[in-house]
């Protein structure tokens, strides 16, 4: 017996929509949408997207067309009463109503604004412009977009088995990661593979394969959509974007930049306390961000280290709690850049003892098809979404990894030196 | 959009039937039953269900109430008028109409005898009585259910994840076999698994992955529902029964009984022509098989090599047709014992150039689960169903393998000394 009726129905579709809810997105970006609301709530942000992987020419393997009618689908998309509740009544990290009544009727009403898409050679320049809050949230769905239409793209050639052997050794791929994770004592993982996830469906399923294999060691996931739907707790702090726009809105004034970034943390402790108090230092250089950080920036609960060499950016904020007489012990490290399972292992190996330990694992737990199809077409890529600019003036990201940094060189010339950022190692990016 | 009316119409099966089809069996079964329906209507033979695998405690694993009920199942099934017309009409092997009026209007009448079940310590006692035509046709369902059974036993303690990884490492080991397969020039290879089966749904996966996989180098399947369904050539031709119970038959005269094996030779050989026409020598020991066959077998199509070094089986074979001056390149052998792909391509390496290769791959094709479950529990072992008597005579099979034996000592002294059968090297025997 086939449900005629649904088959009938799936036949109206015109396409296959990628993104189907405005929670389909990270919780850090409503996080941070609720503090812009707050604090900047009439800034105009410019977001684009950027592929930082030439060899992946996206304009050839993707139809424009098509990338247009699922853009264009979520434009369509709003909170629903269902995932609005959830929100409002969801217990995040133990505090209720996180989100307050005018944020909340704000993002009931909220539609994503318009896009520019333009090809470029083999590449596409897609961009966002409009009051930051409603450019930032584009960011999430216009990554996991394009990632799962290059997935559709180079699944099209494989048959019916071939695909489902593809399946069968991603599958067992992540187990096999699960198990090593099994033995790693006291650990707390999350999932952070939204924005570069082979797929949705694919997403959902790794992430109930961590619930199955880990338990209550898995923390939960940053997808709102998917902590809605499997019942787990959503995880997020904050992102670059943050320290990205309030430096670039600091203007020409060397000492208002040299301030920005603390004024960011300034602004979203009034909004967040407990685990959503984690410093993310190294937009500007981890090293200079400490260096000339306020005592009170010591008592927050933790840092997340997001490039560089992990095991060095985690000693710097271990000196750091050290240097302002707090016990590291009682800090929380949350490591989310490049994770794969060697790299979990070395790092809780050598930081599990020393202090609270996390990992936000992203691109490697939800996008890790890498030798299984044909010309290592679904390796993943790094493919990111940046403020480019904000109120005129160009966004600039340092990072702890120069080949991660964005923005116009001289511009970059200058945060290094009001930032005091010296001599980088270079680290290649795989995702 | 869930199906309700299905989920209503599933609640009300009592049971999930394994064996839901009367040809949900081997070709050769009914291409056997054709010929003892011929040669042989009234002869009554007892089939006993035999598990040569001690380390596998069916009775503790399996429930007896649920093993009754699967067995009773399968005696409410009849041949449907669609499974009639598909073998009525079908072409195998290039002749149309194999079956014959008569014998296809008995098998639409045909139900499924009585069966006596008794638990015996950790093991099952189950066996078939009555006439040959019907208590033959228990073989391969009784076999099926007791694999499915114990899979069923096995996998109620996995979790549903886990369930999935097994799942998804059984697919990908079965697609790099045959990945190695693709690599075979000439390759003529099918299934032959159906009786130890890991279970019926994934018989018909290995074998809709050996479709897309091999294409026409995979010439088919033993079993003939799923041949109907999947459009696939039934392969098959004949098995021990036959000169078991001629043999039987044959009573305490010596003469007599040396001659059975080829009488069988000659009933078959009215019945059928072409690529049917398969000796299978082993049951009575290969090399008296050939030491004393009459010229006419050396016209034969060729031989099924099923126990002992099959090397050394396929020369004895070819050194037969030699020696009656028949050309090798024009006769096929097919391999069918303990397959895997390790032996195919030694034993193609060997053959290809000097016979038609064919391999009926049975067990490790569709129940290769080693090392896949926990305590290694669903490794597929040695369970067998034989013809043990035929008119109160007990029936012999000697075999390549003196393992493999079976029937009372004093009988199997007989039937070596009949036969002429001296020295005869163990081999373990896996599957």
């Amino acid at each position: 017996m086939n449900d005629i009726a649904q088959r009938v129905y799936d036949h109206q579709w015109k396409i296959d929509p990628i993104v189907r809810s405005v929670i389909d997105t990270d919780f850090y970006k409503l996080l941070m949408a609720q503090t812009v609301f707050h604090n900047h709530p009439h800034a105009r942000v410019t977001f684009s997207l950027i592929n930082r992987s030439d060899d992946v020419p996206l304009a050839r393997l993707i139809d424009e067309g098509e990338l247009r009618q699922q853009l264009d689908h979520v434009r369509t998309l709003r909170l629903t009463r269902g995932e609005s509740t959830w929100l409002r009544g969801n217990t995040f990290y133990g505090k209720r109503w996180m989100f307050e009544p005018e944020f909340m009727d704000w993002l009931e009403n909220f539609r994503f604004p318009e896009y520019r898409l333009e090809r470029r050679g083999d590449q596409y320049e897609l961009t966002f412009e409009g009051p930051w809050i409603e450019a930032m949230m584009w960011e999430i769905p216009a990554l996991a977009i394009l990632m799962e239409l290059r997935t559709r793209a180079v699944l099209r050639e494989l048959g019916k088995f071939e695909l489902q052997i593809l399946y069968a050794r991603a599958m067992t791929r992540i187990w096999e990661k699960i198990e090593r994770l099994q033995a790693l004592p006291g650990l707390q993982i999350s999932d952070f593979g939204a924005r570069r996830r082979h797929s949705f469906l694919w997403q959902d399923w790794c992430v109930q394969a961590m619930i199955e294999g880990l338990g209550p060691r898995f923390s939960g996931t940053s997808n709102c959509l998917i902590a809605m739907r499997r019942d787990l707790e959503a995880i997020g702090t904050n992102a670059h974007e943050l320290p990205m726009v309030y430096c670039a809105l600091a203007g020409e004034d060397d000492a208002a930049l040299a301030q920005a970034p603390y004024k960011v943390l300034e602004d979203w402790q009034k909004d967040y306390e407990g685990n959503l108090r984690i410093v993310l230092p190294d937009t500007i250089g981890s090293a200079g961000f400490f260096a000339h950080a306020p005592e009170w920036i010591a008592r927050w609960t933790g840092a997340r280290i997001d490039s560089g060499d992990p095991a060095e950016g985690a000693e710097t904020a271990i000196a750091f709690w050290k240097r302002h007489g707090e016990d590291p012990r009682e800090k929380r490290i949350i490591f989310s850049d490049g994770l794969d399972i060697d790299v979990i292992e070395r790092l809780h190996a050598r930081f599990a003892d020393r202090v609270k330990v996390s990992y936000g694992w992203g691109t490697l737990l939800t996008n890790d098809f890498r030798g299984l199809a044909p010309r290592d077409g679904l390796a993943p890529f790094s493919l990111v979404c940046k403020a480019v600019s904000a109120e005129g003036r160009p966004c600039v990201k340092l990072s702890d990894n120069p080949v991660k940094a964005t923005g116009p060189a001289e511009e970059i010339a200058r945060y290094k030196r009001v930032f005091g950022v010296g001599e980088q190692a270079a680290r290649p990016v795989m995702v």
